[in-house]
């Protein structure tokens, strides 16, 4: 079958990218309007600290708490960390790895692609200049190796602290300020109970909690040895469901600066972890930039490249060819791998009759492999091998969805749930070698068959965390799956997903560009709070609290400032009514100034307040019998 | 309190609106790509028509069948019609009307109001030139009085044929496709079960099934008998889920040409109803504009003209005043009236201790006007009366959620449930009246209290259809309350809600403008949508699995045509690939020529398709052999 070739417009359209000249992308580093970044405790776990202004007198007058917001963006938003890209992050966990003391350096890379490239001289030009060599477990390196023997590492106890968002001491403070303090305290803290499924959330996120989860499976660190500057970061069903922002070129469109600033925007807007998923020339390249640069975990799929050191012709790839580049990329510092070891041979003629047949890449390259040669996948019968190789650096497992479906009709079938409980068989192996473990999941699913999909994930796969792609619940809005996704990964978040990968605008259409990245982003950040909140996740409301409570005293530089994306808020809110002198107005454009239902709301409050008690309960009484009379 | 006054900036910036030389927006009347009008049946009813391209050849080479879709757009997208906005649409149902005789020409408004605006030369330029009376009935006119007579209009039938979707003859003419169309029939008719939380949607919506909806009180046809240009629909949870846009200026913004545009931009992309929550200047004449324009039912909220009659002063309003509005508007053709009268006087010192106490602005004049007076509300001691005026000329009951929660804090709490159960009450009185009744909803609720929120109101209010505005499911995200509302939008849909109020994502900052208005309206399609599939509405799923069908055999035009936003799926698609060779390239941007998981699936299905069935077969037994040895 013949393929057209398109002509590569769009890469011609990149300035072309040098090593000696790469610069942080300005908008990634701005700070964020009255937020500051603060360090928490001797680990330094960073968190942003959003301050708010007094309460005006005509409502109370009182102080407001700055509130603490879980923050990604590593050192790009600090004012006072010093970035460039040329030179990477500092490697925060450097020190915590070396005083384990189960590690040696290597003098070289061990996989023969990562030396032909160092040693390939056309490559100068755009190759990060790393002054360290790579490192290898001596014996198992994996957090879970450690959790399994009791010991707390020093990334969990970074998870804790980072988890908690100051909480205990946000209510401390909270309870120093006398009355005023209960009244905050009351309006701050208070928040509905949650439904969470069977979730085991605890009160407090201990540094030993960390640790019970991680030895028994039901969360992740991806924390590769090789990747010493990620802040550490958790992926499970009791703690903060986390989202993924997937970035990467392909053969027609972007190069290296422009996936590099892909990720630092992805990161500013709350990313949890990015994938990479390049799949044009200089894969390992842009890897080694975005890995140098990223203060959160990085995932791969390394069949992606695998397939390109085989032209593209998925019958020639061999176990040796994808060892070869497990070892690349596991030096290079990839924390997860996404591993389609789940599509077995006899489950591919299940997916002959769907209607979009195998959408995932990796699934379809494996596919195809095991018709070509009539045999069961190598990622299937070398599992144990690829289990060697992560724990050596502690790279985590993504069990790949390979057979996810590619449309609502696909949803639930034979084909994903025959590879779901395969999935739930080689998270066992995984786990007898003490390395970590997360399943990927749908796709394309409508509402009424996530939570079958969930609970079956949970029942096969004992408790390994679901990271989900959406779920989108329809499939007739190309070009907003963003929406159609996060009402689907909304829903699965609250039945137990502990991750969920982004789908932007541009899903089905074409590679998102930087505004689809965020506007991903915020779908999935509403996504992943809504679904904390249902959960009952303690402490998840604080932040909608202070919103609504900046939003009700017309504090509205509060209230952008609060949310997920004070530029737009503030833009949005500047197009009616762009004066600053608006800013403090105590009406809105919705209503405008004679007719503002919050002023007379506040006017209600004062009536009722201010000594109408008795007559209201006489009123209370008085209406109470009409009422009876109807 | 001062009150700062903004400059009214955007009202000089609208070019002032004539009368004469009023016209419809450009944007408007273009018809969607590949779609054309067709009138089913003898009452003509509408529906939009997409076709489809054929198969290619390598995909099996047979033709796809043209997928019927529900059309809220009226004449204007038809381009058979002459559109002109000074004489209004044709009066669709006036035959229907005059038939049953029971109605009778007015010299004149009833209305103080209506004839003093109508004798005020000042207002000739703006004065849409109506050249009929306002009509009223001689005795009860409601749908709902007829359905309980055991009599089906020819608004039920129109309606029983515009929700089927001509489902019953695609099927027909799949069947006669043969051997094509037995495949084609299994593609696109299946549809997974559904989960209908005990909603009772047939197979097929026959005349008698909407009847009985109607005289049960379970289901609505907003049709003023002085609106007889709207095309009827049905609002019910057996039926389609619809959607509602707001559009309306406040006092800082927008005037008449805006808002007519924006009424049909909002049907254009599938507003099911429109409410005008015009608060500003000539809200009467906007008013008259949009409903002889629109063939969607038009709601508004009466208390807001009437508080402008008093100045703002929630403390004036009379019942004399809202009377007149009431007659007024009914007589202009306003569909359905939201009505607070829930809001009770012992129910206002309940709000007093909320995070954001009362933000509907209707529920805050009514909380004022009780307490200023010490008096149970008008709307309330009233209600009978309004009923005798809503009969008279078939105007609904859009229930008001006045104490509807402002946050997630105030979710479900005990004022607005109070209101509920009062709202379940006046159901009763209208429905003995034979008055249609919907009972309006949150707000902002977590998703874990959604479905408790839906419970309640079903039994409370004796399944009166529900009409929610979101639910928002958490308040950190301004600027993106489109999503953090469709997300709860779609599962209170699920649960049972008959028609959402969409929310635009300038909710809480400022007033929609037109993208905001399709952003919006996209949300909640989609939310609608979802919700439909969920509940297995029969035929749902026919337009997902046409998308996902074009989709997989890379039939982009198709892809983008089936789609909720033909031009924003053509738009992203063309960002990467903009060539017109690329709407027929079988790859696309995110995999690029040689990569590309459909084509490989492809292979696949070739493979095992041709004459591999044996060798799977015995693959398979292979396969199961190493599967058991793990």
């Amino acid at each position: 079958m013949p393929v057209m070739r398109p002509k590569e417009a769009h890469m011609n359209a990149n300035p072309k990218f040098l090593a000696a000249t790469a610069h942080v992308d300005e908008a990634a580093i701005k700070p964020l309007p009255n937020s500051r970044k603060v360090h928490v405790g001797n680990l330094k776990v960073p968190m942003r600290e959003v301050s708010q202004s007094d309460t005006p007198d005509m409502f109370g007058g009182e102080k407001n708490p700055p509130v603490y917001v879980y923050d990604c963006s590593g050192p790009y938003t600090d004012p006072a960390a010093k970035i460039d890209i040329r030179s990477g992050l500092p490697a925060l966990r450097e020190p915590w790895i070396l005083a384990r003391n189960d590690t040696e350096l290597l003098t070289q890379p061990s996989s023969r692609f990562g030396k032909e490239r160092l040693a390939d001289p056309k490559l100068a030009e755009l190759r990060f200049n790393l002054k360290r060599n790579p490192r290898k477990g001596k014996s198992n390196v994996s957090q879970m190796h450690y959790a399994r023997k009791g010991i707390i590492t020093p990334e969990m106890e970074f998870i804790a602290i980072r988890e908690n968002l100051e909480r205990e001491r946000y209510i401390e403070s909270l309870k120093a300020g006398g009355k005023t303090g209960a009244k905050m305290l009351e309006l701050m803290m208070r928040q509905h109970r949650g439904e969470s499924f069977g979730a085991a959330i605890p009160d407090l996120i201990t540094p030993e909690f960390v640790r019970s989860e991680v030895a028994r499976g039901r969360a992740i660190i991806p924390a590769n040895i090789n990747h010493p500057e990620s802040e550490p970061m958790i992926i499970g069903r009791n703690f903060l469901v986390k989202i993924n922002a997937n970035i990467g070129n392909s053969a027609v469109s972007s190069g290296i600066g422009e996936e590099v600033e892909k990720m630092t925007w992805s990161i500013r807007w709350g990313g949890d972890t990015v994938m990479d998923l390049s799949t044009g020339k200089h894969i390992h390249e842009t890897r080694e930039w975005i890995i140098r640069n990223s203060p959160v975990p990085i995932g791969t799929v390394p069949i992606y490249q695998a397939l390109e050191k085989v032209d593209g012709k998925a019958e020639d790839l061999t176990w040796e060819i994808y060892r070869d580049t497990l070892i690349e990329q596991a030096e290079q510092g990839v924390d997860y791998f996404t591993i389609h070891a789940g599509v077995l041979l006899r489950y591919v003629p299940m997916t002959a009759t769907r209607m979009t047949g195998i959408v995932s890449r990796g699934g379809s390259i494996m596919a195809k492999w095991c018709l070509a040669h009539h045999k069961e996948s190598f990622l299937y019968t070398h599992f144990e091998d690829i289990c060697a190789i992560m724990k050596a650096y502690d790279v985590s497992f993504s069990l790949g969805d390979g057979l996810r479906p590619g449309s609502g009709y696909d949803a639930n079938d034979e084909a994903q749930l025959a590879e779901l409980r395969t999935l739930g068989e080689l998270t066992q192996i995984a786990w007898k070698h003490d390395v970590q473990v997360m399943i990927e999941g749908p796709g394309h699913v409508p509402m009424q068959l996530i939570k079958e999909n969930m609970d079956i994930q949970l029942k096969e796969c004992h408790e390994a965390p679901f990271y989900t792609l959406g779920p989108l619940t329809t499939d007739i809005a190309p070009g907003y799956d963003h929406i159609t996704s996060a009402i689907g990964a909304a829903q699965i978040g609250w039945y137990g997903t502990a991750m969920l990968c982004y789908v932007t605008p541009k899903e089905h259409l074409g590679l998102p560009n930087k505004k689809d990245v965020k506007d991903g982003i915020m779908a999935y950040k509403i996504a992943a709070h809504a679904a904390d909140l249902a959960k009952g996740h303690p402490g998840a409301q604080i932040r909608d609290n202070a919103v609504s409570k900046a939003r009700f005293e017309f504090r509205w530089a509060d209230q952008f400032n609060l949310g997920l994306d004070p530029d737009t808020a503030k833009d949005f809110h500047d197009e009616t009514l762009p004066k600053d002198s608006m800013k403090v107005a105590h009406f809105c454009s919705m209503c405008g100034p004679h007719f503002c239902s919050m002023k007379i709301t506040q006017d209600v409050r004062d009536y009722v307040e201010k000594g109408m008690q008795e007559k209201s309960i006489e009123f209370v009484k008085k209406g109470a019998e009409i009422y009876q009379k109807q």
